[in-house]
């Protein structure tokens, strides 16, 4: 009940950042998001301050001071603090400059779902598991990154200086490439850079692949351990087996 | 043989909405095209009609009328009934302005397919076999894309009011950028916009790759369901084979 | 060696006619090029009748006559007389204007390689093993396909017209969309067409993904076979076990 | 410690190249850059000349003259010697147009990280675990690419001129095509053409999305080799235990 309420306010709360960007509706509905706004953050306020005085239940923080410290430094108490604080601050009288941006900061409410989600909890936990294989990847992918650009910046630099002006600004070019995106707002067009380019594409493209199988893989192994689990002791003997042990 | 027959006949139907939208074509064939149209409504209207009044042959709609009732409720025997009733109804009478929309409303006959297309089916059941996967990649990639089109919007809006006028109108290149398509109509043109859009990239395409593999995973895992599921055990002698022993 | 010999001149081929198509090049060394090539035609045409009279020797083929006549129908027999008898017939003289087109048919010599390349006969077999996977995915793809040609044409057509002037048109759109390839010289302006689009490519794609991934898995299947095979008798009795029957 | 600080320094070089080639930081910075240059060629050079000296402890390489010479000759140490020679020789006295190209060769003392980076050398194992299946899929990709860009060669020279002068011209279209990268610089604008396009593009791509698949499976299975190989009997009581059989 109170999860469904507070799922559906956080999802109105991202609903609403997003058409509050539309100069018209945003004109034409002031008040209402206003409205909303105002409601939205008690709420919220409200959920933080009972979480942090509830969070003494749990034995991992139950010393009143200390224990309720710690808990306001785990990463979703920080995240709902985060979610609140801007707009209470505003309240209390920033200049208006600022606003736009502290209206569009309440996007970051929606990582508040991380309570709720078991998508954002399941997402997470396949980054963990496969936090050495994604390292390794980015590494890899780093160093095709700068070697494809440094390369196309020594080749295309001369014919087009604004474009390929650095190995920074040839890296734009390199991502779009070997993300195969390809906007194709900037393309070599020397023979040779086109040469070299086709040569990154072929066997750059692989590399930049390998997280989204990673991800994958990691994704399809997490769902597949609420279902056939293997079994942590020998049906035999009943003795426990150790899964990481080999066996030559 | 009815099957074959019906089959085709909805192919063609296909195959003349196409051919129908080409001006040329559509303009030195119009007689044929409305024969031909005539004849297919015929014909799917006695298939309609026979399989609306054949259903009780079936258990679960025994009943003469209830039965026909909840017959006629299934998804595809109102797919079968949309597949006529514009027709029917324009024959019936509707200003002409309409006509171009409903001659453009009969591909959804390619849906009566469903009844004879392996294909179709095997989709639907690999949907559904893997609906949780989907369901939690699809909540993934619209948080990605909600935050990626929000923070590109505070970062290029004021460069380019147009194409990044608001987070709606963002979220077409974060569309285009997440899913590597890649039109190149809209892109970044800033420094910090290239910088935000080359990360975006990197590390948010590895969420838009999950329904392929996830699908792809699915899909084979459907046809293996059919064929070799090998013996862990000798059918002849039932002593346990050891699948890891190599027999050249 | 002969096989080296006749790989290396395929190869050689192969270049030829790409050099060939570059103006500057072909100018410059027209008599090597057609020296080259009446050369190249002269073994290739030995070598032809060396099958066609060694065929025999097959006993599938064994009868002088009929077996030849047989063997010359055989899809890489027929290759091999393709990739002669082009040159032939021109000698034996017609009009220049064909030449062009006919030097550059010699391309498919490449297929020659089938009767030497690993490569092509390992992707012979993948095919082959998934052909049903990979017909299903390419019904899959072609409906994807016509649905969003037809959908996007109704709300693109009248705001462009000529880009998107039939559903056979919008198809360029919709492929260079669903591979995402995108290459942005056609690209939806409408609001409405914009998020059609949106939910095309980010529902689309996962099938025309399809296709890699089953080619990728069968690929990986394939050079397995090699290694771990899995024993087609039982150890113990010595029985034979029926890879294809389903022991529940 | 030392690892750590060479890994340092070779990053710092890496960074130094890359900042290096905006014109803005270089110029208002030479003179650091030019210290460090000469800071880090030092050290380098020490790094050479020790692990020459010391190379002989090695059992492969312990004569003084032939082991300190053979030794010179592999991989890493051409790469260390590379990664001093040219700017040591520009010092020797080298004209300066020569310059700029000599400050970007130093990008390749990225590979120096091959002495530590564990992602270069499980990338290096991956390949070469996976070398027959990587050969034969590029081989298969070249031979796609070459048909692609003849036949559209043929089909689109005649009405772009320019960007489809000549096969190899072609290639860069069919590289962008079949990548799915899509710049968009150079399309297929007759109606015969896109035909061609969309059929290279839907069966085409499969064969470029293999090496990613290749890579990405045998990347997992390197990971694997080192955990999770799960014990096929008890190691307790020995007896065997049914993988299939779950165990809530």
């Amino acid at each position: 009940m109170v999860t469904a309420f507070l799922v559906g306010l956080i999802t109105l709360n991202v609903l609403a950042v997003i058409l509050d960007s539309v100069e018209g509706i945003y004109r034409a509905y002031k008040p209402w998001f206003d409205t909303f706004e105002v409601f939205s953050v008690a709420v919220f306020t409200i959920e933080y301050v009972l979480r942090l005085w509830a969070c003494t239940s749990l034995p991992a923080y139950r010393h009143p001071v200390s224990g309720r410290f710690r808990f306001a430094l785990t990463p979703l108490a920080l995240v709902d603090l985060f979610a609140i604080l801007p707009s209470l601050l505003t309240w209390g009288g920033i200049d208006l400059r600022a606003l736009r941006v502290v209206r569009l900061a309440r996007i970051a409410r929606i990582a508040k779902l991380g309570h709720y989600s078991k998508a954002l909890q399941l997402m997470a936990s396949v980054v963990r598991r496969k936090r050495h294989e994604l390292a390794i990847s980015l590494i890899l992918m780093f160093v095709m990154l700068i070697l494809a650009s440094s390369l196309m910046y020594v080749v295309e630099n001369e014919h087009q200086p604004e474009a390929f002006s650095s190995i920074p600004a040839t890296m734009w070019w390199a991502v779009a490439t070997l993300t195969t995106v390809g906007y194709g707002d900037v393309t070599p067009v020397t023979g040779i850079g086109k040469l070299l380019g086709a040569f990154i594409a072929i066997f750059g493209i692989g590399l930049f692949a390998l997280p989204a199988g990673i991800i994958a893989a990691g994704f399809i192994e997490e769902k597949e351990d609420d279902s056939n689990t293997y079994p942590s002791h020998c049906p035999h003997c009943g003795k426990a087996i150790d899964k990481d042990r080999t066996h030559p």
